[in-house]
This record gives C-alpha cells, sequence and structure tokens, in this order.
C-alpha cells in the first residue's frame, strides 16, 4: 500500500501521519524540508522528497497522489506538472478544499492523458488525526475503488464516516455543503453565546452553561463540545480580535446557492458576518451615516 | 420526594414518568382524565387528580408545584389559583416555555404571598424520558437548593446537565437563547440539505451523506442524528407540506436581540424563513410583482 | 389659530417657524432659553415660555398642545403634568416618534380626563421647513378635525401630504413603517456604493454616477438626490466614521414584523447593520474566531 | 447619423423609437417580422431587415450596431456572426444586461478583429420611451465618442443621464449596482406595505398612504410613485400571485458582493426572497417540519 501525499500543511501532515500508522508506506512532498524531515522522524513509513519528479519516480505504479494544496496557483501548477510525470492507470486525489466545478475540469483534463481522478472532500480539522477524517468521493467507481484502502485509514472507521458520493466533482460539492452548514452552525453559536453575555443583569457563566447545553440539550454537537472546552478556561475572549477569516468554502456554497436559485439566508448571513468583521462594509456604513446627516441633520461620528 | 406536576402533555407526561421512575412520588393535574388514568396505569408512584385545589391539598408541604403549561391565559390563570391555595414556603416552578421578564413578574408576583419561585428551562423534547432532560433554572439559591432533589432526576445525570444560571428569570432566559440557536442549526441544516436535493444531476443519497456526516465531520450532532436517522428511510420527504410553525421562543429572541442591539441575523432569517412558509409573506410578493409590471412592463403571474 | 409646540429642536423648532410663518399663533415652551429667545427673535407669531403651567394658562381655549418630545421619560412626564393643567376638550398631538402602543395607551389615558388626543407620525427632516413635512394622523374623527389647519400649514401644500389614517396610534404606526422602508432604502443604496467603490479596478466616480442615477433611471429618489449632493463634493467620506446610530423606529417596526409574523428580513438586516457598526457583534466575532481555531487550528487574531 | 438595433422587444423597440423620432436613421432587426412591420409604420426613421447580414451590408460604415438581445446563446451567437460581417472601425453596443466580465471578455475578442465595443446599462423600462433612459457607458474614449451622438437622443436630455463610466465593462458593472439597489428598494418597500396590510385592526388605506408618502416624506421615490399609481385603482393585488422572477442583475450583484467580499445582506435577502417566492425553499422548509418532529414530537402539516 504505497501513496504520495504532496502538501504537508495542518491538514496533510496529519493525514500523512494517520495514513503511516495504519500501515500505508507514504510517500510525501513539501516545499518545507523542516516538515518533511519532521515527519519523516516520527513515522518509520514515511518518506520525504524534495521534488514532486523524484516521489513519482520513486512511488510503484498504479501509483496514488494525494494533493493537500491551497486551491489556485500552487494546486493548478501542481495538476500540471503531474500531467508530464505519471503514466496511463496512475490516479490523482484533490483532498483539499477545490471548488467543484475545479475539481470537474481536473477530472476531464486527466482523463485526457489516460490518468484518473478522485476528488475528495476532507474535514476533521486537527482533530482528525486521533479521530479520523470524514471523507466525501467524487468520481468513477473504479478510481474510488482504487483510493479505497486508504480512505479507509484515514476514516473513524474502516466502514464508516466515508462515502462515494457519486461522479467527479460530487465529492466537493458534498464538502463545500458541510462547510456551508458549518458556517451557520458556528453563527448560530456565536450570536446565542453573545445573547447570554450582553444580559449583565444576569451574569451568566458561558462556560457553565456551554458544558451543561453539552448533555441532553436539542443543540449538543461537536462545536458546543469544543466551545465549553474552550469557555470553560476563559468566558471573555478578551485575548482575541473581533476578525473572522473566511476560507472559500463558505463563498462558494453562496454561489451555488445563487446558481441554482435555492435560498440560504442563514449560510449568507453568517458569511456576511465574517465579511463585515473586518471591517468590508466600513464605507456603506460611512454612507449612511452621511445620508442621515443629509436629510435629519443627525450629527455624525467622525474618524 | 414529593412533587405535583400541572400540565401532562408531551413534556409534562414525560418528566412525571421520569420523576416517578426516579423514586419521586408525583402528584400530577391534567384536563384530561385519560392522560390521568394512563399516567396512573403507568408509574405506581404516580397518583392523578381532578382538580388543582385537590391536588394542592394533598400534597405535603413545603410543597413542590412544577407547571408544564402552555404560555398565556391557562398558566397565568393557574399562577392566580396557586396564590390563593399554597401556603408560605411552597415553591413554584414554571418549567415551560415562556418568555422570561413573565418569570421575573411571576417570581415578583409570588413573593409578595411569600410564595418561591424557579423558572426552569428545559430541553430534550420526546427523548427526554429516555436520555434525560438539559435543565437551566433561575432563581433564589435557598429555592433551587428545594428543586434540586427533583432536577438531579430529571437531568441525564445527578450532576451533569442542569445549571443554576442566576437569579429570576434567567432560567427561561438561557432556554430562550438556546432555542434560538436551534432555529439557526436547524436551518443551516436545512440549507443545506436542500443545496444537495437541488443540485440534481449529482443524484446524491441524503440519507447516506447525513449519516456519513455523523462520524469525524465538523457539524456532528444530535440534530443531525436525527435528521440521518428520518433520512435514511425517506430522503424525499414527499408527504411533508412545507409548512413550518414556530412556537415564541425564537421570537423572543429576536425581540431580545433587538432589545440589547445585538445583532442576530442568522436566528432572525431562521425565523423568517418559517413565517414566510407560511405564506406570510405573498402581499409583499404581490407587490414586488406588481413594481416589476409597473416600471418594466413584466408580466406578472396572475393567481 | 392658537398653537402650543412642546419640545423646540431640530424638528420641533422648525415645524414652530413654519406654523408661525403660515399665520398660527404658536406658544413655545423648550427647557433652553436661547432656544426660545431665537425664536422669538426670528418670527413675530412665536411667543416662548418658561414652564409648560404658564404656557396652558395663557393658550385659548379650546388647546392644542403639540409635543415634539424624545420618547420616555421626558415625554411621559409631560403627558402626567398636562392632564393636571388642560380642561376639557383640549387636545394633545404627539408629533414626536413614539412606538405606537404608547400612542394608544395614551389616547386611552387622555380619554379619561375628557381630553382629546391625535398621534401624529412627521416626516421631512430639516428640509421640512422649506419642503413641508409629510404627516400621518391617528385618531378620533373630531379630534383629527380640531387639528387639520395646523397640519394644512405643515405640509407641504393644504391638500397634499398629510392623511388621517385610522384610529389613535394608527399614525404612529404608519410613521413607523415609512421608517421601516427607509431603513431599507438607505442600506440598499449603502451596499450598492460600496460596491462600486469595492470595485477598485473601474476607479468608478461615485458622485457622477449618483448625479446620472437622478434622470430616468428605476431608483431615483430623494435619497438619491441626497446621496448625489454630498459625493458631488466627497466621494470618499474620509473624514466620517463607519459608525451608525439607529433611533427606535426600525427596531419598532422590527418588533412589529415579529409580532405579526410577517418576515421583514431587509429591514431587519438594515438594522443589523447598524448595530454591527457599533461593534455590537464583536463578542460573536471572537467566539467564531476562537471555534475555528478550536477545530481548525487556524491562527486567531489578537487584539 | 445611422444606427442599428439588433432586438426590438420591449426595451429596444422603444429605443428604436426614441431614436428614430431624435433623428437618427435606424436600421433594426428582429426575428418577428410583425414586429418589423409594426416599427416601420410608426417610424419614418425606421427601417427593417430579415437578417444581420441584409442590415450590415446597408448600414453606412463606420458602423453602429446596438444589441439588445438576452444575455446568453442569442447574444453570444450574434456577437459571433456580427465578427464575420463587420468592418474594422465598426463598433458594437451592447445595450442589454449582460455580465460585465462577459462584456469584458467581448471587448477584448471583438478588439482582435478591429473592432470597438462599448457596453452600456440601459434604465428607464417602459416609460424610457417617453422620459428617457439612463445610460451607463464602459469602453475606450473614443470608441464612446462614437455613440455619444445617439447616447444623447436616448437619455432624458443630451447633457444629462448618461455617463462613461470607465473602460469596457463598467457600464455593466454599474449597471448591475443600480440594479441591485432596485432590488432592495423594492424588497424594502413590499415589506413595509406588507406590515401596513397586516395591521387588520386599524384598516390602512395603502393606496392613500402611498400617495402621502410621495410629498415630503424621506422615502420619496419613482418606486413609490408607481406603487401610489398601482394602489390607488387595486390595494388588495388580489388578482396577482406571490410568485417574483429574478432576471440576472439581482444575482451578478451577490456574486460580485462575494468576490469582492463586500457584505450585501439587504440586496441579498431581497432576492432570496424571490426564489421563496416561487417555492425554492420548499424542500428546506420540509426538512424543518421533519427536524421538528423528530426531536419534539410537532404534529407536522402533510401535504
Amino acid at each position: 500500500m504505497n501513496i504520495a501525499i504532496i502538501g504537508l500543511g495542518k491538514m496533510g501532515g496529519n493525514m500523512a501521519r494517520r495514513l503511516a500508522r495504519g500501515g500505508a508506506k507514504v510517500y510525501g512532498f513539501d516545499l518545507s524540508a523542516e516538515t518533511r524531515s519532521k515527519l519523516a522522524a516520527e513515522e518509520p513509513n514515511f518518506q520525504g522528497f524534495d521534488s514532486v519528479a523524484k516521489l513519482v519516480a520513486s512511488l510503484p505504479k498504479p501509483r496514488v497522489v494525494w494533493l493537500m494544496l491551497p486551491a489556485g496557483e500552487i494546486s493548478e501548477n501542481t495538476f500540471a506538472e503531474l500531467k508530464t510525470l505519471l503514466a496511463p492507470g496512475d490516479l490523482v486525489v484533490d483532498g483539499a478544499n477545490a471548488m467543484y466545478k475545479d475539481s470537474q475540469r481536473h477530472a476531464a483534463e486527466l482523463a485526457e492523458g489516460g490518468f484518473r481522478f478522485v476528488d475528495a472532500g476532507v474535514s476533521g480539522g486537527v482533530w482528525g488525526l486521533a479521530n479520523g477524517y470524514t471523507i466525501m468521493l467524487g468520481g468513477e467507481k473504479e478510481a474510488v475503488a482504487q483510493v479505497e484502502p486508504f480512505v479507509k485509514l484515514l476514516a473513524p472507521a474502516p466502514d464508516r464516516g466515508w462515502i462515494h458520493c457519486g461522479p467527479a466533482g460530487s465529492g466537493h460539492y458534498t464538502k463545500m455543503v458541510h462547510n456551508g452548514i458549518e458556517y451557520g452552525m458556528m453563527q448560530a453559536f456565536a450570536e446565542g453565546f453573545a445573547l447570554l453575555k450582553a444580559k449583565e443583569d444576569f451574569n451568566l457563566d458561558l462556560g457553565e452553561i456551554s458544558e451543561v447545553w453539552r448533555h441532553g440539550s436539542v443543540i449538543r454537537s461537536w462545536l458546543l463540545d469544543l466551545i465549553a472546552g474552550t469557555l470553560a478556561e476563559d468566558t471573555d475572549l478578551a485575548g482575541l480580535a473581533a476578525y473572522v477569516p473566511d476560507s472559500g468554502e463558505g463563498r462558494w456554497t453562496v454561489l451555488e446557492s445563487i446558481e441554482l436559485g435555492v435560498p440560504a439566508p442563514v449560510i449568507t448571513q453568517a458569511l456576511f458576518s465574517r465579511f463585515s468583521s473586518r471591517g468590508n462594509d466600513d464605507f456603506a456604513m460611512k454612507l449612511l451615516s452621511m445620508m442621515r446627516n443629509a436629510f435629519g441633520g443627525h450629527a455624525v461620528a467622525k474618524q
């Protein structure tokens, strides 16, 4: 059982570890020599390479090359390079977050060279190493069968937590929707705890409340487990900035909602709240302030 | 250990059962004789009464009377009646969903007569009988101590799943926020599964996907467990109407968001989606249709 | 034609001016002596008083007393004082922004003393002095007839721009909805101009675009006139803070939407955007940041 | 002054009329012979052609060909055909609603053949024939100068209501944002009037209120003029279905909001309300109903 992992960051590195510990021989590439040597020192089943070409040359055929790269230029360049290195029958998995239409395109482009493709939506975060990852696969039946042994090692259990969703693109589509739901759930929790916090005369202990909600309530969930774990130690979050990035999947979900004509008000508002947290509605708010002054003579706050 | 439960519906009835099975002697009142006799037949520790007055007369002092009545007239009338029946030192628990400001008022009104009051937010639904209920209590320390033995029977475990939140009203406030979060989470799931369904060319199996998400994914939760359980048997939900009631708690959460000036876009949109599902935005939509025709000559759909 | 105006701020002062210039004799009260004397110097038909009691004593019966006071304590105290000063048949108009349910209560309370009441929603801002005010009246037919001569002076024209909406409360209700619409329109413009601004590679001239839209476009409106007037001189609004107050009417509209079960997503989001502009979602955003770190190991921005 | 108009529907036909009446010689093509002959009968300055090729052959150089075609296949095919028919120096205007990125692409593709391109966002609806159209132009300075004489005829006045926004694409971008604002404004009005309607105990006359708001109020606008015009005759809109199409521009605005990371909650909710009006959230609502039943035993409405 041989597999290549290209991109050994937070997700890719831990997936390489879990595969290696499960018995697969893992051929890894990452730009960082330190990352490669750290993994090699930890995992006897891991071998690092300082170029994709060398890695591919060493990997026995038919090859399975699993990409864990950021969407965009780096990912596209690697797809292009692999097409010059792989042999017919080799298979590329894109396990990173990617727009599903790009995965459909990658499937078609690879097929022209006789290569196989599977898109794999992977959820689990930093906890996946210990607990396993949820994996959503898109691609042809034979291609999925080829990656199945590895997926069974990555999943929480061999027969649980992974699925062949449908044709190429459907794995990333399903993962995209998963993350869209995640945006909505996170925002729902954030709004709720903010309402607890703001009711100052009750002086509520948010840590204890979140812990209690974990037992028997309708909203018990893994996200709540995480919240309770943090709030138990710090209910003020005073050190954190009210600044929230977003990472593509939320945006893609909204784009799809628009394309399909299916309303997604909660997922969209969750995304917009993050935009606003970064000051991206400042100009709109200045315009409101200006209008209020223009029609009502209301005093405006100056910068 | 003696306790009265007034209102033996879906929630109250099962709470009476769980208390009786836990060893409490339960004095129950419900308007339905059938409900009372059914419970009495099932639970040796349960005794039914056909009037609140008789129940109170039989219940040893200091009394604990736990109300599970719909907010509004029925609940208010029962509070009024109890004030004529109870003795100083007796305690009333409002365990139903109630607006927290009403609970603050009830606490003040009962205190005038020398009675105690605890508001108890209870979550758990029809599964609470087996799994226990999450319970959020508001009231004075001594009052909460008086109901604590019963709360420990209702909770998933004696030392878990219940909390004394703060002063009177804070139990219902916390439960209200819990339900607000629930509205947001439910809508997030609903939007996500609707996006899976609408992507027809992928022909996704919603039942299998929901099952897979239960293992290792970021959105695993009890609501997802319930969704997976149903979708496994029926992915089309063809028999259901797209018509969703709302029950007070969601509205109260939004009112509080407005009062505190703390934005709750996701919880609010979840509520508005339910309003719309019941046709409550029909007139607004007719107006849009009329405007489009008026400025653009667009054809309008007629009824 | 005699009328009292109590509260001579931005709105009340200009309304007093417009009435005085129209030929009414205006009896004015304001806490500020400077405001009173300034008006008296400007308008021969205006007479200032340093107490409500003196004003009422001088005003010929049947009296019309028009309040332009902030909702809440000041307004409530003045209602209470007037009940001790007025004679049966006298009439109180509340022309300030007030929650319509308060106006229904005021009508009932005044009726007990034999006093009349009209609620008057007034729109027009600082431009009303020159252009006239839109006025929405609630109350009994005879009461409205009693204030009609003054309303005709305040309106843009005697037979235009004012309306008797219905019973007491309906004037303020209609004004509340007017302002709710205003919130939505303002936010729509703000979002649109923000999108023009953010498309930096087009380097669009927002002032010129807003001016062009004033002629022939579907969105031409008085708000757009005001926007164009300001943007022509300052397209960056660099001196303004992205901080927007809200003043009650928007909140009341959303509360009513919840009470009636009629969705108002746009008006509500417009309100929430203002809440967010004032940092009121900071804690929610910190929670999101914390969750992202907890499940994904994402770096968090620190304060 | 010669110009071709391709596509003589509601917008294109009236623009042809306005140009012809302004003194331009208009060469028109439409698939419908009836449309062509009707225009020819009305306007001496109009000449109809039954093929694009014949039209181009007759039109003196340098040609100005103004397209008023639906975005998508028909428009793309016509662009392709024109590239085979035009001569270097000829100019194509896309005056229909088009995604601005498509206009950027058209500009580049036409430039390869030595052709010029201007994108023209046109607003005004069925009232444009009488009142003139607001026109937003994108393209190179020389190209815009070539269409300027025609734009001056179409605008409300030669020096008013039209603008050269910036490079190719910027005209359609500005028009897209205009329509996004329009979506938000329309929804704000729709929500407000729905709240007036729903307050049944006030029995408000929506037609009279809308008329009054036209005079002096903050929300006076052309849309309100149209609303008042219709509601004066029909305040119930009983014959209309609560079913609202959307036509591309709203969607594009939201997509741009996502791409730029600038929140547009109001414009987006306006769009989602239209989606919902067409039943596109039915499956989501069925899921909510199912969840409520699963956790709370709530009765569900059946179809």
